[in-house]
């Protein structure tokens, strides 16, 4: 199962570092770039390298990848193909991919994007095939069903947005219904529901929640509610969240949550002049993995 | 801008009829497979002909088409060729395209998908662009704004997932908070500041919301509540939604509604013997104009 999978090797490398791979054409090194970047094509070939060299180096440091599709996806088809090419070569290191693609829809359409993402209706291999994704459930239980169904019988795992990071997230997510319940409170007891229903055998749910850093009581308090549930928690580094504020995630458990980081981790080669993308991607990584666990030891 | 191009065209064809383009291989014409469906680029060349064949026979009998991009998505990238060669043809005909794409996600990436479905940053050509989308509001304002920016700017179009069709919509949707109000009444209330703030000089927002025909009772609400809003409703035909309950959004009002449907559309050539996919689609949709209209008039 993903997230028992996902335990064992957090466990073995120690570490709860998701690495973010968010392509930005001015944010990477030139020489990712050997065909320039004066279209799609060349820059998407610049994305492809950039991911590839991270994963390359970062293989045995990181518990997880979460490339964000969308920025793959405004490239058009060469940026897609690139996006192909780099979880393909995660999956062939042996690292987890966990797709963000945030999606969601109804009935069919629900089948045809976890066809797409995760594997065919018949077990064949998807297009875009991750081991796990992020949706979106706005539009409810028959949205979600496809993919719930593909943890238990392909090994494959999903991630409800329940908390996301940003400012936005108080518009829908914090709004306040009877008894002071708010929305983001009753989607984690519906998930709670969809774990017995889906993942009843699983010690750890294949069904993970995605919850902001930048939110550290509700991320506690969901903590508390949702025992057996992995987190993926964005929001560490560059958006503001710290060490201390998920150092407690890894305290007295053994749930294999993820922290993730993307500018902080995969641009921090920025920060020194001479510094390679891997030697700063590495250095990062190591920093962050030592303020997460050091936090939670003191 | 967007609505006011839509309202022109739904008044001058006289007709709210959004024909929904999604493709399955096993339900479209085997005239359409000419290298057969053996593979993925066989079966995405399909789609393609499937779509553009139903485009030209329809351009002036449907107010606009809404090409579901999870069954291409399905297909990898092939099937994402098909879909930006059909949107392609669409705008090439003149019929406004709405991509239905339910994205949702945060800040840069927000701005990334915009940059994917409606305009790069610079206003050049987007790869997948489409005249609207539709989005998923669940990560709130700054998920949006990116898409927004693009109404005013560009002339495009958004429509909000505000009740869905499906049995699932309850679960976050129909969620009731303080003094009996429900999340998705909170979100038309979020959507009102947002058309203020983004298309204020509109006389019909381009800021539209998708509401399903299968809850006639929250369209008619949603209809008073929102009286400058267009609504794309899903679920007529297949899904179950009926000429009587869509056809009060066309009396008293000039606000370019649209019903979308799909399958009661584009696979109507299966109920006669001998019907080409033309002819089909053609007969249900001057029926299904004339159930919504005639029961408006009546």
């Amino acid at each position: 199962m993903f997230a028992e999978n996902l335990a064992k090797r957090v466990e073995a490398l120690h570490t709860p570092v998701l690495m973010g791979l968010d392509p930005r054409a001015d944010l990477i090194p030139d020489d990712c770039f050997v065909e320039g970047r004066s279209d799609a094509v060349s820059i998407a070939k610049g994305f492809e390298r950039f991911g590839i060299r991270l994963l390359e180096a970062l293989a045995d440091k990181v518990a997880a990848v979460k490339p964000q599709i969308a920025f793959y996806e405004a490239l058009g088809l060469p940026g897609l193909q690139a996006y192909i090419a780099i979880i393909k070569r995660a999956r062939e290191l042996g690292i987890p991919t966990i797709a963000d693609i945030k999606r969601g829809d109804i009935g069919s359409t629900a089948e045809a994007y976890a066809c797409a993402h995760l594997k065919g209706s018949q077990g064949e291999d998807a297009p875009f095939e991750a081991d796990a994704v992020t949706l979106n459930a706005w539009l409810g239980e028959d949205s979600l069903t496809p993919f719930f169904e593909r943890c238990q019988k392909y090994e494959k795992g999903v991630y409800l947005l329940l908390h996301t990071s940003n400012p936005g997230s108080t518009d829908l997510q914090e709004w306040e219904g009877k008894g002071a319940k708010k929305v983001y409170q009753h989607l984690a007891d519906l998930m709670d529901r969809w774990q017995d229903q889906f993942t009843p055998t699983e010690k750890w749910s294949s069904i993970g929640a995605v919850v902001g850093a930048t939110w550290p009581s509700q991320l506690v308090e969901l903590r508390d509610r949702l025992p057996r549930t992995p987190f993926l928690v964005p929001g560490y580094g560059s958006q503001g969240g710290k060490g201390e504020d998920v150092a407690f995630l890894f305290e007295k458990t053994e749930v294999p949550h993820l922290i993730n980081a993307s500018r902080s981790l995969t641009y921090a080669y920025r920060n020194e002049e001479g510094m390679t993308l891997e030697e700063g991607a590495l250095k990062a990584c190591e920093a962050m993995r030592k303020d997460i666990l050091e936090s939670a030891q003191g």
